[in-house]
């Protein structure tokens, strides 16, 4: 499906999953829930602003994911914070993603280069379109149809949400740029309540997708509980994109 | 229609009209053109950033506005910048607008509030959203019906368009008070190639409505002549607004 | 002492006082303290974020700052936020100071240039260098050296602090324009304890001088109690100054 | 020496060099001139926005900078990217210099932790001080005495500066932790024509020592050109530091 999505104009894609690989009873549940979608996100190797918090599923999350992925047959987008990391995560993915935190990490990017999948390259959270542009050079080698950007919020003087929505530069990239945009709603907004309003405002700026976050029961989350929908609230979303890409004359994958 | 639109939920307002009233041909151009609305927008006392600009056609321009209102019945919004206009305004406005870098002068908006008719009032373009509520208390004796607050960017780090559109401040607004919220994406943006999708975004986002810069002419305005929507665009996008209104549940005033 | 201060060059002036005017036995003590400096600062007329915080003495300390002044004749720096208070205050003002909510008041700006007097123009907390002097082209008619640029700290992501002292503009500022450049220490850190080391920084950053909140007892101040320094913190910061200036070759005033 | 300054309290530390090491004539210019620091930084491993700039001399440069210690008796500040490079880095470096972009890196970081020399931590250009102490905890088995913080600008709405340096933070930074807190003016400022006043701003704001970019011809850099000092403007500068550490009652090392 990702790659296919990656030839083709017109089409949102939507992946969604929880910010990290928990338990398998968490992706399980995901999983069997009606109408979920066949690419599926997940933080394996997490990045946390203190070194007490959890750090994530590493080795052993990878395993689960390979098993599931057998019986289940999704595609896999996760994060890569170091290239050593390389080898235990490129049986399980097809997307590669770069985080808010090492967009200018020029050293990852190179490797990153030169192993060929796709990678999707978020905004550093203070990094200007043309810096972003500037990292994007790094992995020119993979082509243009491989490197997916991802808005994910900017910092600002605003501090009633966690982050400001840059949606202008997701239209100044349409306009200029040849490269699929998602938008990243959970980790703009940081609030469920936001996120459904965000999703359709994406799709109507004409972003190319969104990458978003879902968990069966957000309230016990280990990382970003605040931020995730719950199942249902995804479902319905999901509806409303499609009646909107219908009107817009996008297919929402 | 203003009155009633203040007091409905589930429509989208859309005021157009030029940054700057210029002549009396340019708004006749405007006003017989299909589908132009009937509330329009043009500014008469202008503040600019540098002295020897523009400063608008002032008095002049009260004396056109009101002969073309008695000829063709539409609603005018436009800026005050000092309480001393309000003799020469007050005839001719149905709503006060207060423009960004105005939000924080409060003996103006003490005076507006004493007056009673709605007021639109632009956020400041590095005002959190707290410090707009605050404002927004200057105004509480016109009754929260009365108060419109427009979303015009915000000042960021990032540059590659003239401001940051702030729509998750929208979407918290909507959440969080009883307000109107519009959006002015004709500043925000800078460029009138990206006001479309800017437009489209904020209908998703959930605004109440948009005020937009039109001219017959935009190469040759005087003002924010990179930002103005011709004609042809403008019917354009009224267009795809009313059909994505229409999934979304709201009408496209 | 103004008149002097605004023609030669390598001097150091030290603004002092209250936030606000706020009762004759504050500014008696003040002004009765061992070294306190002959130009006087003084909030009358006070621009709050919420309207019901106290909004300045007003009429009432206009005449008690005439009967203090012809007692012991010191010059004094007031607020103006209304062209309507200029009739008040003219008669003991020696500097008017246009806020940072007021730098874009462009119709302000043009009254004041048109009495005369010395205007200080606090930078607006979000304008950039070039709309500050932009401002100060509205003031041009008064001269150069009437003109006194007045650093406040800027609006930016960090918030452990008030807000973000921005002495690389005052250095920017006295590189490349002859206006007077001071600092407002207070305002800038927003907490008393950090004010010395931001004065003595300001100095040795080439700043012409600071306006710095003192108060005889902070805590009970009505308005920015945090940010003021009592009289002997005032005192001892005078003599670090002093210091400092003679190896720098600048006079403290 | 970094050993003893490590230890001591009241002492001021001129760290000086070129942004990047690039020949061997460069570097004996430097360390021939009179009075030039016995602690010296310089660029090996480079990141660079773009892939097609100067990536450093790396090994070679490594090489270089072993003779001349050899010969010569420096100590060495060198900024550190990827964990792969430590092998080459260690026989050299006295102090791992963590670089704006990699203060979120936390891998990185705490693989210096487990090496046990000093680090010193640059600010993420829009990192809030909550967060760089956040990174600082990742290397808290270093101990508080071997953690440097280095402030060099932060990223802002203004532009008329490379980046605006936050002097405020220093101050607040010195007030509440034992950190060693240093500056460095050359990337805060951008310009060598600033770097004077806004070092001898940070001696005056409290802070530990400075991070200064000295090039033998300037004009010539193969990297950061604008903002290095030459060898008569370092001089000068250490002159005036010194003259003013005396007031302060620090010792300029």
């Amino acid at each position: 499906m990702i790659n296919q999505y990656l030839k083709t104009e017109n089409s949102f894609l939507v992946i969604a999953g929880p910010c990290s690989i928990e338990s398998e009873a968490q992706m399980r549940e995901l999983l069997s829930s009606d109408g979920f979608p066949k690419v599926v996100r997940g933080g394996l190797y997490k990045m946390r602003t203190r070194p007490d918090s959890f750090q994530g599923m590493r080795e052993q999350g990878t395993q689960l994911v390979h098993k599931l992925q057998q019986e289940q047959g999704f595609e896999f987008v996760t994060e890569i914070s170091d290239p050593r990391q390389i080898e235990m995560l490129d049986p399980i993915t097809s997307i590669y993603q770069v985080g808010t935190r090492n967009m200018y990490n020029y050293e990852l990017l190179k490797e990153l280069a030169s192993i060929g999948k796709p990678v999707m390259l978020k905004r550093g959270f203070s990094a200007t379109v043309k810096e972003w542009l500037g990292a994007a050079e790094y992995l020119a080698e993979l082509g243009e149809e491989n490197i997916i950007l991802c808005e994910r919020g900017i910092r600002t003087f605003e501090s009633s949400l966690r982050n400001t929505l840059d949606l202008g530069s997701v239209i100044y990239l349409k306009e200029h740029t040849k490269f699929k945009v998602i938008v990243d709603p959970s980790h703009a907004m940081g609030d469920a309540r936001y996120v459904r309003s965000a999703s359709l405002a994406s799709l109507a700026a004409g972003a190319d997708g969104i990458l978003i976050e879902v968990h069966p029961e957000p309230r016990n989350a280990l990382s970003d509980a605040q931020q995730a929908l719950n199942i249902d609230e995804f479902q319905s979303l999901q509806r409303e994109l499609s009646a909107m890409g219908q009107v817009l004359g996008k297919e929402v994958l």
